[in-house]
């Protein structure tokens, strides 16, 4: 059974309720936030990650500061401010401002999950049958809030009957692939198998892999990318085998004010994830430029190069 | 202070001793080996592991086995069976079939390592000065049995001034990366910082790589390398970003009766070591095809394409 969205976050009278992803699947508990402060805590912990999915929960904190006759314009920032990559913030908060009800918030959490399910009937239209396909980090229900952008495509694709079979990245250092990506594979009943990030490449060498498709956190005008770390070298890796690679992701994730990909700051996370005794550098995203994306699929559909013009009349409609 | 060889490996009265490996730095113990089939198991296990380090503890055990008067043949089976990539392995045992000696094993152990600083001081004539260098494994004195392969270089390019920063990967599934090549690093006094093995290809599009440095588990007649799980990848990455990408290993490496790399088995390691819970794909090492690497480095001195004539000669002096 795939996770329903109310499972993954929302808003109840005093709260925001969200299903903690830190310590998934072994651990299965919910965490309860009671202020747009600890809604930003979990943010910013990743008890809650994903673009969309962060969308979604700031809009819930900012509803409840609402109903709470909280300071909006602190809970606004705080929110705002709990992870600086993924464009979904700001813009759900932007969605939330003219209507800061929980009616609002739902509405935008049911439309989220509604473009999830369109942008998959897009993506799946671009596998050929017996699809076996490469991911890479968590692009599922719980990063979006609900049925996934990559991985919903795989979800609809299947449903089609069009996967063979997923390879997984583990997806270090906090695993969300192997965690989370697996997890709701299982649970939707797609064959899989959770490879070391770094064995991508010999896969693909080996004619194991027929396409590599992921999310994004944040997509700039020219279609550059930014995603969880690694999905740049699987873009390169991919260009190199000739094997598709191929974006997911709603048009909340799409920044036409941001032109270029040099533009997306990118977040450094505690060394401590990567290491607990040497030094490390821990860059949580990377950039991946639109020169090595074959397709950028939203809920309005197929995006193809040049993406300063295909993508130009998007716009998120909430 | 760097570690000695006799600290790594060494044979005493009635027992092959080695320093496990499995759970440095955090747990420093030594494993004591009573049989060539105890030897066989702790490099099965990975209790010590590395190409040339194996090598030398197949030595030690086959000298344990012809010392206690055991079956010389069955020695020689399981051991040679312990793992299936790395060639020194065979050549280690081919080496002590004339004279199965303690004396002959400990000349072997000071061969290798002694072929490691040769190596280290021509790799070394490689790197420019301020190099920002990335590793991937540990092909450092754990791995040789002494001195490092690709971290021995490094350790030369240190002591030369050459060196400014080590970008380590972790590597995954084992951490050999994170735990014993930063350790190591660290032991010598080389800036580091490890990252997620995803990271790299970030690294170096920001600029921050001059080379990539490995080591090399078996060399094909033309050049074709295997290596830890990972390193193909790197190679195509660092193709991409032109970026130098360079093997070191000691000559017992190379196999020139495997004519390309499609003839080098490659070991798939347990599920269990990538997921704990989840279906998993595990192969411990890949291929880097030869026209991906810019120098082989052996204790012979800078090998360049085509390596079909230029490791010709190529035969380890034990």
């Amino acid at each position: 059974m795939a996770l329903e969205p109310e499972q993954i976050v929302r808003l109840e009278e005093d709260r925001v309720v969200l299903l903690d992803q830190r310590r998934l699947p072994e651990v299965v508990v919910e965490l309860e936030c009671r202020s747009a402060a600890e809604v930003a805590a979990a943010i910013r912990d990743m008890a809650i990650r994903g673009a969309p999915a962060i969308g979604v929960a700031a809009a819930y904190g900012y509803a409840l500061a609402a109903r709470r006759g909280g300071d909006l314009e602190e809970a606004y920032r705080v929110l705002a401010e709990s992870r600086p990559t993924a464009v979904n913030l700001t813009w759900a908060l932007r969605e939330m401002l003219d209507d800061p009800t929980p009616e609002r918030a739902r509405e935008l959490h049911r439309e989220e999950v509604e473009r999830c399910r369109r942008m998959a009937s897009h993506a799946a239209e671009l596998l050929a049958p017996r699809t076996r396909a490469l991911t890479h980090c968590n692009a599922g229900a719980l990063a979006t809030g609900g049925y996934g952008s990559a991985v919903g495509a795989l979800r609809t694709a299947w449903e089609r009957d069009l996967v063979e079979h997923v390879l997984v990245d583990e997806t270090r250092p906090l695993l969300q692939g192997s965690r989370l990506t697996a997890w709701e594979l299982e649970q939707i009943g797609v064959p899989h198998a959770v490879i070391a990030d770094s064995a991508a490449a010999s896969f693909m060498a080996a004619g194991e892999v027929d396409c590599v498709i992921t999310g994004a956190d944040r997509i700039a005008a020219n279609g550059d990318t930014a995603n969880k770390i690694g999905t740049y070298g699987l873009a390169v890796l991919a260009a190199h085998h000739r094997i598709p690679f191929c974006v997911v992701a709603p048009t909340s994730t799409v920044d036409l004010s941001t032109p270029t990909g040099s533009g997306i700051p990118i977040e450094e996370r505690a060394a401590a994830e990567v290491s607990a005794r040497s030094p490390a550098r821990n860059p949580a995203f990377d950039v991946t430029p639109a020169a090595l994306i074959g397709a950028i699929v939203t809920e309005d559909g197929v995006h193809r190069a040049p993406y300063t013009e295909s993508l130009a009349g998007v716009v998120a409609r909430a």
